[in-house]
């Protein structure tokens, strides 16, 4: 299957859908329904044979009858009917398939039988078929909503793979929350035609997604899979989420969509050898895209922290040494500079532990560190210097207990200036610049402010640094695959 | 040093503020704030020898000067000045003595001389002291906020004893998102005299404290440790994040408290042996300290998981297994129960995997698992059956993007049913039950009904179930250790 047959998947004229219905509990009325109200401006033809429109569009009773060309067909009839379809598709000349039914290989017997029958027509035509099983795809760029779920990512650089619909939906739902948009989302169920690799092979020339990630319960063809990953890792990172690592997981991978899980040794063997990140979990995964998105890579492993507290810093260098990155030994020049305007009893070291007492100077300390030739980037924990504002707040009050929240909003303002001039000096020195907001203060204040600034600054914001160490390190190792292969001078 | 020492620490009549200010950039004027507006009814005694009146009450020129008894005196004066006042409190014949103070044995040199000083004197005297290096303690139950932070955790029952007072803090906060009060929080500092050990002793036997938390850098004293920390995790669960478990860590832990970290294998040993659970990060010490105190302790480990979409019970499985849980394989009964209502597609065992079409049965599919004999507790992801009435709020929308809010409510309205009834059947059966919101809806929402589904129902609702699956584990490893040294018969 050429990269044209994707093409007609992710950017059709004109979708067909078969097994479109005007009954909501349906697929075929949900799937027809977001192709229809999510602007897609190619022409969309309902299939059914017991109705002459649906949706208020004209109604065909099969895909064959449809008078136009037809790119795109999505099945969404029961699976006794998919064959039949299937075959329709081929006699049209349709360029692709998405059959979202389920009922084939994952749940054994004559699934599997079915699933075979309908890709080897597929592949004798070669028709770009996605699933069985599937939730469907969305293709951004062309306001092309073709999937079951009531779920409308907005457009951006981020392409998501997955072996399960359910969790795509998640990751894009969580990368809204940091501001970042989808360019594609596609559903590969059980891939009876197309595999992950071949969407990744796809996806190394689109242009249109700048990085790429993959939920995988099992990879289907190792030696496709590693050359369309290397492909693309060339070009732009790929995080991969894997599951189905112990023996629980396999099983139920196995009945979810067929897959084999397989050996983690080797999949992590297969993942490194690609050069692609593996991740522990979904939050990670979104993290580390973010992380992507707005942060230039670090010429090397070399990392200086600033922290609010010691405590802070000894948890961030043990995270950051079991990720392998190199809590940096400061040179000379840096220390002298950091012991001119820090209080006696600073760390004079990195971590740079100001201790509770350092009311000021926050901009500079960040500028050392930057400056520094001893550090390739900086990971910045909590708040410097806000203690004073905050007392300011405290004093104005009529009682500890009462007037938590205003402080909390203190301390915000005060955190919102600090952060926006580091973010200046992340542009200025171009070196990745990854902050944590650390306050005992309500969650929910936390998630408002960090939410704005990432939105505001387009640097995401974290408020947790074991988030922040995994984003960071994530951007380091995909540097030092792209210095290994010989494809990163410098900077992004 | 007995606890009765420890007692008059957490529990004084009478606080004497060394170092006491009228200046808000002052540390003596912060503790000294903290203790007089918070509703502490003991007496309070400013020492300043250059003021005669501090925040509106008398000063004395020296803890000696106090005309009554003084239980405890919190020393806030500069290094060199502390072993003047703590020599005035052995004379005065005060009980306990925190030295908020640093610039001790962390700096080295002669700071240590000074601190070894220090922590003889007190040890002569049989003065319970806390610090130095420290940022003081909170006792809610008699409204003592003695520290130097703006921060002021309410009421509960959780106990937080940390070689970091920012993080202590930082802990409690999180605490009281999930609507989880604090008993005692102890900074314990550079630990020259008590040490975490001394502090485990003496929380074993105050019933006010119900789960224990320990942040920790270095252990001082490992048999002191042990034997402190075996008598309080038979009677009540110890968790403990432990730092400093790399060279750099350790490094930093040396700057901060002058804690020696030690091998982390051996670290790991004691800890096991102690019956004390240890946690990878703060999110995770506090998700364990929620699920103990709102769920039954499981009678073994074998868990049931409802999954909302094959992916997150794969996820879930490989999560629950990594962590010693058995996703545990169902009788037959138990199977047919499930079959008699879920649609043919479903996973036919654990995890129970509804697939995407399920719209009803989810308190019975609940129910089937809980009073299953092969199951001890019960993982819930996401929601099941929602997706009908979600379309409901679609259907009259005037296009998807446009009504994703209203789709995000009306999820949570279905949400909020199926919770309180998965509490109801939790009460029923006595089986732990931890359930995680998976939904592709702005985080936001999800924090916001999560919020305030803790509070209502008195249990955690998660909002990732990486957090929902480790807390989970703390509760079963725990009564794992209670059933080995037999004070475990079956339910808390």
């Amino acid at each position: 299957l050429s990269s044209e047959n994707i093409s007609y998947l992710l950017y059709p004229e004109s979708v067909a859908v078969a097994g479109a219905s005007a009954s909501p509990d349906k697929f075929g009325y949900r799937v027809l329904f977001n192709i229809v109200h999510n602007g897609f401006k190619g022409r969309i033809y309902p299939v059914n044979p017991r109705e002459s429109s649906v949706l208020g569009l004209e109604a065909f009773s099969s895909v064959a009858d449809i008078p136009g060309e037809v790119d795109l067909a999505v099945v969404t009839v029961p699976p006794v009917g998919v064959k039949q379809v299937v075959q329709d598709c081929v006699k049209k000349g349709v360029r692709a398939v998405i059959v979202i039914t389920a009922g084939f290989s994952e749940i054994g017997g004559h699934g599997v039988v079915l699933e075979a029958e309908i890709s080897e027509m597929a592949r004798r035509a070669g028709l770009a078929l996605a699933g069985p099983n599937c939730v469907g795809l969305v293709s951004t760029h062309v306001d092309l909503y073709c999937h079951m779920m009531p779920f409308y990512p907005s457009r951006g650089p981020v392409a998501i793979v997955a072996q399960s619909g359910s969790v795509a939906d998640m990751i894009a739902s969580r990368l809204g929350d940091h501001g970042l948009g989808t360019s594609h989302l596609i559903s590969s169920g059980n891939e009876a035609v197309l595999n992950v690799g071949d969407y990744l092979e796809y996806l190394a020339g689109d242009e249109r997604a700048s990085v790429v990630l993959a939920y995988i319960e099992g990879i289907r063809d190792g030696r496709r899979f590693l050359q369309a990953a290397k492909k693309l890792t060339a070009r732009k990172p790929l995080i991969v989420l894997k599951a189905g690592n112990t023996a629980a997981g396999a099983r139920a991978a196995l009945s979810h969509t067929a897959a084999l899980a397989g050996d983690d040794r080797i999949i992590n063997s297969l993942l490194r050898q690609a050069g692609a990140l593996r991740v522990e979990d979904m939050e990670e995964l979104v993290d580390a895209a973010c992380a992507f998105s707005n942060q230039p890579l670090p010429c090397g492993n070399r990392v200086g922290i600033i922290a609010p507290g010691g405590g802070w810093g000894v948890m961030a260098a043990d995270a950051c040494t079991q990720r392998g990155l190199d809590v940096a030994t400061l040179d000379r020049a840096t220390l002298d500079k950091l012991d001119s305007f820090l209080p006696p009893t600073w760390s004079h070291g990195n971590p740079v532990d100001t201790v509770a007492g350092v009311t000021g100077h926050a901009a500079e300390m960040v500028q050392a560190l930057l400056e520094s030739p001893s550090i390739d980037g900086l990971i910045v924990l909590g708040m410097i210097g806000g203690l004073q504002s905050i007392w300011k707040y405290i004093r104005a009050g009529s009682g500890g207990k009462v007037i938590t929240d205003g402080l909390a909003h203190g301390a915000m303002d005060h955190f919102d200036t600090y952060f926006r001039e580091m973010m200046t000096l992340k542009e200025r020195f171009g070196k990745p610049t990854a902050v944590t907001i650390i306050l005992p203060i309500k969650t929910e204040i936390i998630t408002e402010t960090a939410s704005r600034l990432t939105r505001e600054t387009g640097t995401t914001c974290y408020s947790s640094f074991t988030q922040t160490i995994r984003a960071y390190s994530a951007l380091s190792d995909y540097a030092a695959y792209l210095r290994k292969i010989g494809m990163h001078g410098g900077r992004v």
